[in-house]
C-alpha cells in the first residue's frame, strides 16, 4: 500500500524537512491508540478511569519534552504549534502585568511569527528593536549588550529557518541575565537536533514544535520558566497551569512525545554528514554560494545555496518536475512573493535573496538521494541559465 | 486488536460524548494518508506537487465546513479548536480597529471559554454584560433588546454544553441586525447535530469544533462573515485569509472534514430517540429532575438530570466502577471544584448545581446501553442515598 524507501514517497526525493516532515509510522500508531481506544480527556480530580489514562499520557509527554531541554515538567505548556508558542511567549510577556519594560528586542532574521508579533506590539505602543546579524547570520553580541537596557524581553532563535545559523545562546543569555531581561528562544528548527539546556543557557521561554521531527502537525510546546508569567492567549479553564485553555489534543501530544523519544544522536550525526555532502556537491556547480556558516555552528540538516543568474522559484518548479522537493526564499506561505528577509539581512543582494535554495534532509534521507538531488539541481540550473537574460548578460561581459 | 460494539470500548458504556468523542476509524484512515503519504503543506503560488495536493485537501475541507452552515469557503478559518475559535471571534472583534463600541454582551450560561474571555476584556476596560436565562436556559429576548444598544458584539451559543438548551438564534439575530451589532454564536456542541444557516439567522461569527463529532482533537473552525474583521491572535503569514498564521494541520483538517461528511440525518434522529429514552428512564428514579427543556428545543444528544440528596461527583465515580462513563457539573477541567454556573443560572440551588449528571450518547450508542446506564445509575443513586446525611434528614422529616 505505502511504498517508502529512504525519504522517498512515490518516487519523490523529499528534501524539505525544515518546512514539514513525514510523520513516523510509530508515531501514527501511538496516535491511533489515543484516537480509537483511550480517547478520554483529563477532567480534574474526579475523573473516570478513561480520563485518568489520558491524564497519565499527558503528564508523561510533559516529562519527555522537559527532559530533552533540562526543564521541569510543570514548566512545559502544550500549544497548537510553534507559531502559537512564539505568540504566547512574546505577546504573553508583553501584555503581562507582572513584568516591566516597554521594549521588546529580536534579531532581524527571526521567523516571521516572531517578527510579525513584534510588529503588532509596535503598533500597540511597544518599543521594538531589531538586532543586526553578520554575513553568516550571527547576532551581534555587542548590539545585544547596547540595546537591551530596560527591555522586557529579548527573542533570539536557536537555529535559523533558512540558513541554519546556530546562535551563541549562552553568550546572549549571559547578557540578558546581567541586564535582568527575559530571554525567549524560538527553537522550532533545532529542537532535538541540536542539544539545548535551558538551565545552563539562562533561557526563560523556549518554543518547540512537533511537525519538524516526524511528529504530528498542530502540536507544539512552550517552556515557561518558573516565575515567568505570560498572559494566556486562550482563556476558559485551568489547563496547562492556567496558561492555555482548551481540550488538550491528547493523540497529538502523545505523538509529539513519541517523536521526541525516537530521535537519537546517531540519526543527527547522519544528517550532519548528508548536509556536508550536499554542500560540497552543490558548490561544485558554477557561480554558487553557500548561505550561512559551515561546521558545528550550522544546524545539522540545513543546506542553503544561492545559484547566481537564476530565480529560486524557477529552480524549485523544475526540480519538482524531476521528482525533487526542495524550498526557496523564506519558505513561508505568502501570496506576496516577498524576497527572503534572512538573505537580505546577511547582506545578500535582491537577486541573491530571490535565488536561494534550501535543502533539508531527514533521518530517512540517503547519500544516494543527496547525489541524485545535486545532479538534478546541476541540470536544472544549467538549463535555466541558458534561457536567463541575467546569465546571458554575464556571458557577454566576460 | 480493538474491540468495539456500539459506544463500548473495552466493556465500557461511554456516554460522555459532549465532553469528547472516539475518533471514527474512517477519519483515522484519512488522517493516516495525510500523515504518511501526502504530508506536504501549502506554501503559496510556487508550490511543488506535494504542496498542491495539500492545498487541494485544505480548500476541499473548507468547502465541506462552509456547505454545512451555508457559508462561503472563504469565510471559514481553521483553528486549533473551539476555545481558539471563541477567542479569535470575541477578543479579535473587541481588539479590531475596524469595529466600534466598547460593550460586549453574552449569556450567563455560555461556555467558560466565552465567559473567561469576556472577563479578560472587562479587566482590559471593556464594558461587559451577561444576559439572564429562564428556568430552562433560554436567553431573555427582551433582555437582549434592552442591553445591546451600542454594543460591539453579542455572543450567544447555539446549544448549551450542560443542559442542551437550543437558543432561538433567529430571534437574537433579528435584534442584532436591527441594532447593528455583530452576532457571534458558539456552535461547538450543536455543529452537524442541529442544522444552522448563518445566512438566514444573521450570524457574523460562528465557532465549531471537530472532536465532538468523531473528528480529531486540536482542530476547529471559525466562520467569519465577509466584511467582519477580527484582529488575528496568531501572526506570521497570510494563511487562512490573514486571520490565523501557522503551519496548517492538514491531517487534522482533512479528518475534521471527513467527520462532517460522515454525519447524516438518520444518526441524529437515532440520538434524539436515545436521549428521550434516557430521560424517561432516569426520571423514574425517585427525587430526580430534568435540567433544560424537552423536545425539539433540546440538543439531540443531551441528557441532564439532578438526583437530589447525592453529590454528582460521587455518582460519577461509582458509575465509573460499574463501567459507565458520564459527566457532572460544568464538565470542564477545574482544580477548583466549582459548582455548575449553568445550573445556578437557571435557578438551581447550590445542592442541585452539585448534583447534576450529564449523559451524552453518540451515533454508536445503543438502546441496550441506555437501559444498562439507567439501571446502573438507579443502583448507584440508591446506594449513595443510603449513606447520605441529606437523604437521611429527608427520611426523618417525612
Amino acid at each position: 500500500m505505502l511504498h517508502v524507501e529512504g525519504g522517498l514517497v512515490g518516487g519523490m526525493i523529499y528534501l524539505d524537512n525544515a518546512e514539514t516532515t513525514r510523520v513516523d509510522p510509530e508515531v501514527v500508531e501511538v496516535m491511533r491508540l489515543y484516537m480509537l481506544e483511550k480517547y478520554g480527556v483529563p477532567i480534574g480530580e474526579f475523573g473516570s478511569t478513561m480520563e485518568e489514562e489520558s491524564s497519565e499520557v499527558l503528564e508523561g509527554a510533559r516529562e519527555v519534552i522537559a527532559r530533552n531541554i533540562n526543564a521541569n515538567p510543570e514548566e512545559i505548556v502544550f500549544t497548537s504549534g510553534g507559531t502559537e508558542s512564539n505568540a504566547l511567549a512574546i505577546k504573553g510577556v508583553a501584555h503581562s502585568k507582572r513584568h516591566e519594560g516597554t521594549k521588546v528586542v529580536a534579531s532581524k532574521i527571526e521567523h516571521l511569527s516572531v517578527l510579525d508579533t513584534l510588529r503588532g506590539l509596535g503598533q500597540g505602543g511597544f518599543d521594538t528593536l531589531l538586532l543586526d546579524v553578520d554575513g553568516e547570520g550571527f547576532v551581534d553580541l555587542e548590539g545585544v549588550r547596547r540595546s537591551v537596557d530596560g527591555a522586557r524581553l529579548v527573542s533570539v532563535q536557536h537555529a535559523n529557518q533558512e540558513i541554519g545559523t546556530l546562535q551563541d545562546l549562552k553568550a546572549i543569555g549571559e547578557v540578558c541575565e546581567e541586564k535582568d531581561v527575559l530571554f525567549h528562544c524560538d527553537a522550532v528548527q533545532s529542537f532535538t537536533k541540536e542539544p539545548i539546556d535551558v538551565e545552563k543557557v539562562g533561557i526563560h521561554l523556549l518554543s518547540v514544535s512537533s511537525h519538524l521531527i516526524h511528529g504530528p502537525k498542530g502540536v507544539g510546546a512552550l517552556f515557561v520558566r518558573k516565575g515567568v508569567h505570560p498572559e494566556p492567549l486562550l482563556l476558559g479553564d485551568d489547563r496547562e497551569f492556567g496558561l492555555r485553555a482548551g481540550t488538550p489534543n491528547i493523540p497529538g501530544i502523545a505523538g509529539f512525545a513519541k517523536a521526541v523519544d525516537l530521535v537519537n544522536a546517531e540519526t543527527v550525526e547522519r544528517m550532519r554528514g548528508l548536509r556536508d555532502q550536499a554542500i560540497d556537491l552543490l558548490l561544485e556547480i558554477e557561480d554558487s554560494k553557500l548561505n550561512g556558516p559551515r561546521g558545528e555552528r550550522r544546524l545539522c540538516n540545513n543546506v542553503n545555496v544561492t545559484f547566481r543568474y537564476v530565480e529560486g522559484e524557477a529552480v524549485l518548479m523544475h526540480a519538482d518536475l524531476e521528482g525533487l522537493v526542495i524550498n526557496t526564499g523564506s519558505a513561508c506561505y505568502s501570496e506576496r512573493l516577498e524576497v527572503s528577509h534572512v538573505i537580505r539581512a546577511i547582506g545578500g543582494t535582491h537577486e541573491e535573496a530571490h535565488g536561494s535554495i534550501r535543502l533539508s534532509p531527514s533521518k530517512w534521507t540517503t547519500g544516494g538521494e543527496i547525489v541524485s538531488a545535486s545532479e538534478i539541481l546541476g541540470r536544472v540550473v544549467d538549463r535555466l541559465r541558458k534561457v536567463s537574460p541575467l546569465a546571458r548578460a554575464r556571458r557577454v561581459s566576460t
